[in-house]
């Protein structure tokens, strides 16, 4: 072991220190949930970006791959390979548009709902140490916690539209409205 | 375009619908995140887990590879390689440990502390998105967000231990305790 050679740079003022508090926070909080994530989708062949492509679908009934890349924040050439892998397990379909060629349309297929409904199914709230924790934190607060300071950030970020569209909301999610 | 030809999965009960909202607010909240990371980091040729390492190493003078692993949620691989590369660029050095072979320690070099500082000077508020939502925030709440329901939840799930040494306090980043 060697001792310390240099001194350390100062990352002082307030606004870096605050800058590299949510980097940190954030990137601590997705790989929690990622971890979560990957949990339940473990019984399937579905990685996160499929999972979450079928869920909008599910939702929205059909999609242009664009707003499917835009909806889940994906790279377009993510959102396409995901799409042709979901084709080919007969999860969704996909149709050019007849207006314009370039565009392509995924629909849900009833397999495609099937799993989602089959996910739902079997997922176990006892299971995931993260809802175990929200459960203590909803104990102890009196309700679940909401993230709202991270919600409003997000809708101001992305703009209210875009956000609500990605963050599903119950009705869209129980009705596919 | 086809009309929708099946019939919405119901995702419906309130556990599974907060656990789709926990879900896309954070992988939102995350890639947020990285686009202002990826942002800060424009002028280097560093990758956001070879700074995040240079940022434990200026914190801590020098830590093994697995801790570094541990702190920065990365998988031992990931913070293999990106160690070797900050290495060959002269901002780390890698020794194996005395006592034990199997352990390397990394310790950050004057030219790794030069390059955060660089970076800290660079870095310009103004040129980020994020950070002026945040100070909108600020304005209209009074203070800057602190996304404490994250934070609670995040020392729940990870241990308070790892958490305060994940989340660098702005003490450690001034001084290197």
């Amino acid at each position: 072991m060697t001792s310390q050679t240099s001194t350390p740079t100062t990352i002082g003022n307030k606004e870096q220190y605050y800058r590299q508090y949510i980097y940190h926070l954030s990137k601590a909080f997705w790989k929690a949930i990622e971890d979560d994530w990957d949990n339940l989708l473990k019984y399937t062949n579905l990685s996160i970006h499929e999972y979450t492509i079928l869920t909008f679908l599910n939702a929205n009934g059909n999609l242009t791959i664009s707003a499917l890349a835009q909806l889940g924040l994906m790279h377009i050439s993510t959102a396409q390979n995901a799409s042709h892998k979901l084709q080919k397990a007969n999860y969704l379909t996909l149709q050019k548009s007849t207006i314009d060629k370039r565009t392509t349309y995924a629909t849900i297929t009833d397999k495609g709902r099937k799993i989602l409904g089959d996910i739902e199914q079997k997922w176990d709230k006892t299971d995931s140490t993260l809802f175990e924790k929200t459960t203590n934190m909803s104990q102890f607060f009196g309700q679940e916690p909401d993230f709202r300071e991270v919600a409003i950030l997000l809708k101001s970020y992305y703009g209210e539209s875009l956000f609500s569209q990605m963050i599903l909301e119950e009705e869209s999610l129980a009705t596919g409205a």
